[in-house]
């Protein structure tokens, strides 16, 4: 990094740190900021700065937003008496993409891994059962990845909600839309044939 | 775009202006960003504007640098009567991660290319000439692309220069280290035949 003049290797240094990117990408990418103008580079900056500062967790669902609670929680439009699970911020964001869920969510910002030390208290379960005991709520549903972790979160969750009679549901597993029978994973295939649906 | 929360949203579209950059990679990395400790966050966008305000071109060889003239005009223990043209500070740092060079450098700022309306006065052609005059020069090494816009800049320099009795050299063309004769494209064994040398 010597060849670079000081302020050029701090900042491609700093571009390395992304996920991702290695020393080519973030010269690259130095060579591009140099490139634009001043005011853009200071709104890059800017940006970075205020999605820092800004975005906090809601109080209510835990999802990241810069409101508190968050857009969706406040968002009369939808059914709060749906609570969707998920594991991260991004997964809501995946959801939210399909533009067909039109409820409320419930970020656990993590799941379970005794292996990472990570324990059901680490996560924002007890402020799941809060909700559950404080809003008129029909249904969970665990859209939670389909890893071991995962079904060790949903299993500990369904074991924990079961018993408040609140109706709990699951993704469902299976072929992705376009993919080929004979080209799928077995557990995939295994997992489809498992939730077979009547037509 | 309208999943995000704003200030999410503006960052994912910031990070989209890098090269190479896609929707999926500019939300891993506000992700990223989201993740660091605000210290971290607030190093990372003051080395954007820092590079941009502190890098400047050098008034002598038109490298980038915080330094003016740069760190390699004023470098004693460097050899300035041999001069290196380069198109770009990006072929620039290329050379000097060999370590193999130990001259001064001149770029370019680009190459002659009429498609783009690029000319020789676009260029920092008339301050080489300037060098030229001025110093002491017994050596002047092309390290030039072989594209088209390479070859017409390279020849348009050489005559350029040739009256004046500076010797002038271009660096060689052939086989990559590494690489097979049997793979290689037929222009690049061209160039390796022509440019053979005795042993």
């Amino acid at each position: 990094m010597t060849h670079y003049t000081k302020p050029l290797a701090r900042l491609v240094e700093e571009f390395q740190k992304l996920p991702g990117i290695g020393p080519k990408s973030a010269q690259r990418m130095a060579f591009q900021i140099l490139k634009m103008p001043a005011h853009e580079v200071r709104k890059f900056s800017d940006a970075i700065l205020e999605a820092k500062e800004k975005i906090k967790y809601c109080r209510h669902c835990f999802n990241m937003s810069s409101e508190n609670p968050c857009e969706i929680c406040t968002d009369d439009r939808r059914n709060h008496s749906i609570i969707c699970v998920v594991a991260e911020t991004r997964d809501l964001i995946a959801l939210e993409k399909t533009r067909e869920y039109k409820g409320s969510y419930h970020v656990l910002q993590g799941l379970i891994s005794p292996l990472d030390g990570i324990t059901p208290e680490d996560l924002r379960i007890k402020e799941l059962i809060e909700r559950l005991q404080n809003e008129k709520t029909e249904e969970i549903i665990l859209a939670i990845n389909p890893s071991v972790e995962g079904e060790a979160t949903s299993m500990y969750l369904t074991k924990l909600i079961k018993p408040s009679g609140v109706k709990i549901s699951r993704i469902a597993f299976g072929l992705p839309v376009g993919s080929e029978l004979e080209y799928v994973d077995e557990i995939t295939l295994a997992r489809a044939l498992e939730g077979r649906r009547e037509v």
